[in-house]
C-alpha cells in the first residue's frame, strides 16, 4: 500500500474513558483497524438543547481505508447508538450476536442515505477474522440478552475486552457466563485485559437477575389491583420475568411506550422473549379487563418527561389514567442525575392514589454490572500481562487500576488512559504513543457538531435572563433618530407588568444614541456598543439581571 | 375592631407541604395571626434563571394588621431565608433563639429599606406571648445549634410544632433534646402535633453527631498530608468537631468560602464555635505551614459550581491549588438532584491526584433529621388528638400519616394538607376550611414574582434552540421589500459555518413576504406570521430544530 509498516499494535480508545457512555475502541495493526462498539452518550446538564453526544472519529475518517469492521459486545445505546452517524461517514461490516444486530437494524432500517449495510451474525465460540485480527465472542451475563466479551488474537498475543458484564450463575435464559473460556485463555496467556469499571466502587457481588422474578411473583400474587411495572425496554430478561409472573397469576400483559413496544417486538421475533399469544393485549383494550387481570409494562423508569409512565402520572396519557389503588413498580435504579425527576413522578403517582414500590422498598431490581468481587474473579482467571480499565469516570478507572494492582499486576503494566490516547504494544513491551483527535460531537436535531461552545454559551445566557432586541432607525446625514428605539423582550420579564421598566430602558438607549450622534459618532459598531453598554448597565442596576442585548440599527 | 369574631383556630400552611423548603405556617385566632418560620426554597430544574423561591403571602398582606410576629425554629435557609422579602411587605417582631436571630441579622443588617426590625431572643423553657398565643421553645437536636420545637397555647389547647429535629442523646454541645418536656406536654394533653417528615421513609434511628467526630479523629491521626473538609457552614457542631480533631492532631484550621467564613464568624462571636486563637489561620498564610499541619474547612459539599471546593477542583481558586496527595473529605450527603455535580467535582479532584473520602466510604456524615423510630418516639410521648405531617413531599407526608395511624391516631384526625389549605379547630372538632392563596414566587435578581410561566416558557425555548431575529424594511405604498431580510441568530447554529443555511432562510422569508405583498396583504400581523411560518417550516425541515423567531418589520 506504499505506507510505512509500523509493526506496532495500537489500542486507541475514542470513547468511554472518563465518562459513562459513547463507548468505542479502535485496534490498529499495520494497515488494518478493527473497532469494538460504537455507542452514544446522553447530554450533561450544561449541554442545553442537545439530543445526544457521539465520538469524534476524525482519526478513523483519515484512515478510512484501513477500517475493516465494527464488532459489538451488546445492544445497549451506549454501545450501538452512534452506528447511524458512523455509517454515514464510513460504511464497514458490522459483527455481533443476533439480538445486537437486530437492535442495530431497528436503528438503521429507515435510513436511506446509509446505503447497503453488511451485518454478520456470529455466535459465542465461533472464530472469525476481521482483517488480520482473529475474533471470538465469549458469552457473558448483562442486563440485555446476547451480551458477549470479545477476544482478539493479534501478532502480540490475545486481548480480552469484557464489554459490560456481570457474573450470573442462574440467568433467566440458562446461558451463563462462560467462565471456563476465560480460564482457558488465562492459562494459555493473555497479553491485555480491558475490563469494564461501572460497579468497581461497589463491594461484593451483584445479585442474580432471577432473584427479581421471585419478588415479582410474590408481589403479583398478593395484589388485587392493576399493576404497572416500569422497566428498561432492552432489559428483555426483566420483561420476560414480568411476563412470567403475569402468566402465573392469570394476568394479561400490555406494553406501553414506544421503545417498549419496538424492542419487545424485535425480541419476540428473534426468539428472546417468550409470551403466550393470548397473554398480550393492546393498550386500547385495557378497559375490557378487570384491574386485577392486568399488568402494564411501560417505559419511564428515569422520570423522563415524555415517557409513558410520566405522562400517566401527569394525567396526560391517552389510554391510561392512574386510579386509586393502582400498584406501580419501578423495576430500576436511578441513573445519577435523574433522582429528582423520578421522585417527582413518584409523588404525582402517590397523589393520584397509587401505591408505589421502588428499589429502596423491595428487591425489584438488580444491576447488570460486575461488582468488586466479580471483577476480581475475572482478573484471577484471565491473569493478563497488561491491564486497561474501561467504561467509567476517572474515579472508576482509578479504583479499578488499584484493584488490578491488588490482583498482582505491576503498576507499570496498568494504563489508565483517556479518550484519544494511544497505547502501543510491540515486541519490547507496551508504551504510550501519540494522541489522536478525540472529543464530543453534540447532536441537535439533524445537526452534527454544529453546536459548539459559542452556541451553548448563548443558550445559557438566554436560558437565565432572556433577551432584548432594540430596534432603532437613524438618519446618518442629519445625525438624528428617525424612529424608535423600540424594544422586544423575551424570557426577561412579563412585559405587560413592567411598562415602567421598558420606558426607562427606551429612555436610556435614546440618551446614549443621541449622545453619540451629537458627537458625530455614527459607525455601526460604536452605536451598537453604546446601546449594549447603556442598556446592560441600566438593566443590571434596576433588576440585577443581564439579558442578551441585540441592537438592530436601520439607516434611512 | 368591628370585624366578625370567628371563635375558630385556623392553621394555614403557606409553604413546606408537598415540597422541600420554603417552610411557613400561619396560626390565626380571631384577630391575631402568629407565623412559624419564613424560609425559602431553591429553584427546580425547569425554573430557568431563577435564584430562589419564596411563599405567596397574599393572605397575610390582606390581613396585615392581624400579624403579630414570626417565631423561628432554627436558622437554616429553608426556615429563615425569605425573611428579608417578608419584612419588606410586613414588618413584625421576630422571635427566636440567639443563634437563629444572629443568622437572620446577617441577612438583613445591610438592607436599608427594611426599617427597624425588632428581634427578641428567647431561651428554651421561657414562656412568652405573641398576641393571644402562649409560646414556648423546647430544645431539640438538629444539624445546626440552637434548634427548637415550638409549643403554642391556644384557646383550644396546645399545639406542638416540631420544626426540624433528630433525637441525639450525645450531642456535641451537651444540650440534648428535652424529651421530658415533650412527655410532660403529652401527659397534660396536646390538641395537635405538627411533625417534620424529611426522613420518615428511613428505617431506624439517625446516628449521633458525635460519631462523626471519632471518624474525623481517626482519619486526621492517620494522615500525613493536607486535609480539606467540605461541610455545610451552618452545621456548626460539625465544624466544631473538625476544629477539635484538628487541634488534637496539631493542625491549623483555615476557613474558605464566603458562607463558611461568615457563619463561623457569627458562631464564634455568639459563643457557639470554640476555637483556639492560634489554631485559626488566614487562607493567604496557608503556604507558610507544612501540609500535614493544615485542615482547610470549605463550602461546596453539593458540587455548586461557584463554591470554594468546586473552584479548587477546577484549578480556579485564587489561594488553593489541589496537589497530589491532598485528602479531601465530603462531610455531607448529596441533596437529591446534586449527585451528578458532586461526582464531577470528585472526578476532578481524583484527576489532580487527591484522595477523596465521601459518605459511601466512611462515617463522615450523619443526617440532622429524625428517622422512623425517632418519629414514633415523639408520637408516643406527645400523644396528640390531631396530627398534621409537615416538611416534605407528598410521599413523605403520606408515609408519615400512615406512621401516625400506626401510633394510634384515628384516620379522621390525621390531616395531609397542601399549602393554602386551612384546618379549622373549634369546640366541635377539626375540619377543613376555605383555601387561601398560596404558591411559589420566583425571584430573579431584584424581581419578585415578575418571572411567570410565559417568561419561563420563552427561556426554555431559547435554551433549547436559540433564536432568530429577522429584520426587513418594506414600502407599503409600493408593496416592495426595501432592504433585508437580514437575519441575526443566537444559540441556534454557529453562523460562520452555516452560510448556506442562512442564505436558504433569507430566500424563504423573502419569498413568503413577496407573496404577501404581491397579494396586497400588508398588515403587520399577517406579514409577521408569514415570516414566522415559512421560516419555522424551513428550519424544522432542514435542521429538526425550532428556534424562537422574532420578525422585525420596518416601514419606510
Amino acid at each position: 500500500m506504499g505506507k510505512k509498516i509500523s509493526h506496532k499494535l495500537k489500542i486507541i480508545p475514542l470513547g468511554g474513558l472518563n465518562e459513562i457512555g459513547k463507548n468505542m475502541t479502535a485496534f490498529e495493526y499495520n494497515n488494518e483497524i478493527l473497532i469494538i462498539d460504537c455507542g452514544l452518550s446522553f447530554p450533561s446538564e450544561e449541554m442545553l438543547g442537545i439530543d445526544v453526544v457521539i465520538q469524534d472519529i476524525t482519526y478513523l475518517k483519515k484512515n478510512e481505508e484501513k477500517v475493516k469492521g465494527i464488532v459489538f459486545t451488546h445492544g445497549h445505546e451506549d454501545h450501538i447508538g452512534s452506528v447511524p452517524y458512523f455509517l454515514k461517514e464510513i460504511n464497514v461490516p458490522l459483527y455481533g450476536t443476533k439480538l445486537t444486530l437486530g437492535l442495530i437494524n431497528v436503528k438503521i432500517k429507515d435510513k436511506k442515505n446509509l446505503g447497503k449495510v453488511e451485518m454478520i451474525v456470529k455466535e459465542p465460540g465461533q472464530a472469525f477474522k476481521v482483517g488480520c485480527f482473529g475474533v471470538e465472542f465469549i458469552r457473558v451475563s448483562h442486563s440485555i440478552p446476547d451480551a458477549v466479551s470479545v477476544v482478539l488474537t493479534t501478532p502480540f498475543g490475545k486481548i480480552v475486552y469484557t464489554g459490560d458484564f456481570k457474573i450470573d450463575y442462574t440467568p433467566i435464559d440458562g446461558q451463563a457466563i462462560d467462565l471456563g473460556r476465560f480460564a482457558e485463555l488465562g492459562n494459555e496467556g493473555v497479553t491485555l485485559l480491558m475490563a469494564e469499571s461501572t460497579n468497581v466502587e461497589r463491594e461484593g457481588y451483584t445479585m442474580s437477575e432471577s432473584t427479581v422474578g421471585i419478588t415479582f411473583d410474590n408481589i403479583f400474587r398478593a395484589s388485587t389491583t392493576r399493576i404497572i411495572v416500569a422497566s428498561f425496554a432492552s432489559n428483555i430478561h426483566r420483561v420476560q420475568q414480568i411476563v412470567n409472573a403475569a402468566q402465573m397469576n392469570d394476568r394479561k400483559v400490555c406494553f406501553s411506550g414506544r421503545s417498549m413496544v419496538n424492542v419487545s417486538e424485535v425480541a419476540k421475533e428473534l426468539g428472546y422473549l417468550k409470551i403466550n399469544e393470548d397473554t398480550l393485549i393492546d393498550i386500547k383494550d385495557l378497559d375490557r379487563y378487570p384491574d386485577n387481570e392486568i399488568v402494564l409494562v411501560t417505559t419511564g423508569t428515569q422520570g423522563e418527561p415524555m415517557a409513558a409512565l410520566s405522562r400517566m402520572a401527569k394525567g396526560e396519557h391517552r389510554n391510561v389514567q392512574i386510579r386509586e389503588g393502582d400498584l406501580v413498580i419501578f423495576s430500576s435504579s436511578p441513573i445519577p442525575g435523574n433522582e429528582k425527576s423520578i421522585k417527582n413522578v413518584i409523588n404525582l403517582l402517590y397523589q393520584k392514589g397509587a401505591e408505589v414500590i421502588y428499589e429502596a422498598l423491595a428487591d425489584v431490581h438488580v444491576s447488570g454490572h460486575a461488582c468488586k468481587e466479580e471483577l476480581k474473579l475475572i482478573h484471577a482467571l484471565v491473569k493478563p500481562k497488561y491491564f486497561i480499565p474501561i467504561h467509567g469516570e476517572y474515579s472508576h478507572l482509578k479504583t479499578h487500576s488499584e484493584l488490578a494492582h491488588q490482583m498482582g499486576i505491576p503498576n507499570e503494566n496498568i494504563f489508565v488512559l483517556s479518550n484519544g490516547n494511544t497505547l502501543e504494544i510491540t515486541q519490547n513491551g507496551a508504551k504510550m504513543g501519540k494522541n489522536v483527535p478525540s472529543g464530543k460531537l453534540l447532536i441537535d436535531g439533524l445537526g452534527i457538531g454544529d453546536v459548539g461552545n459559542i452556541v451553548l454559551r448563548d443558550r445559557k445566557i438566554l436560558s437565565e435572563d432572556g433577551l432584548m432586541v432594540v430596534v432603532v432607525s437613524v438618519n446618518k446625514s442629519t445625525n438624528t433618530i428617525v424612529s424608535g428605539p423600540d424594544i422586544i423582550s423575551r424570557g426577561f420579564v412579563y412585559v405587560r407588568e413592567s411598562e415602567e421598566l421598558m420606558l426607562g430602558a427606551k429612555k436610556v438607549v435614546k440618551e446614549s444614541l443621541t449622545n453619540c450622534l451629537d458627537n458625530n459618532i455614527k459607525d455601526w459598531a460604536s452605536l451598537k456598543s453604546a446601546i449594549r453598554n447603556s442598556l446592560r448597565e441600566f438593566l443590571y442596576r434596576t433588576t440585577k439581571r443581564s439579558p442578551m442585548i441585540l441592537p438592530v440599527i436601520m439607516e434611512v
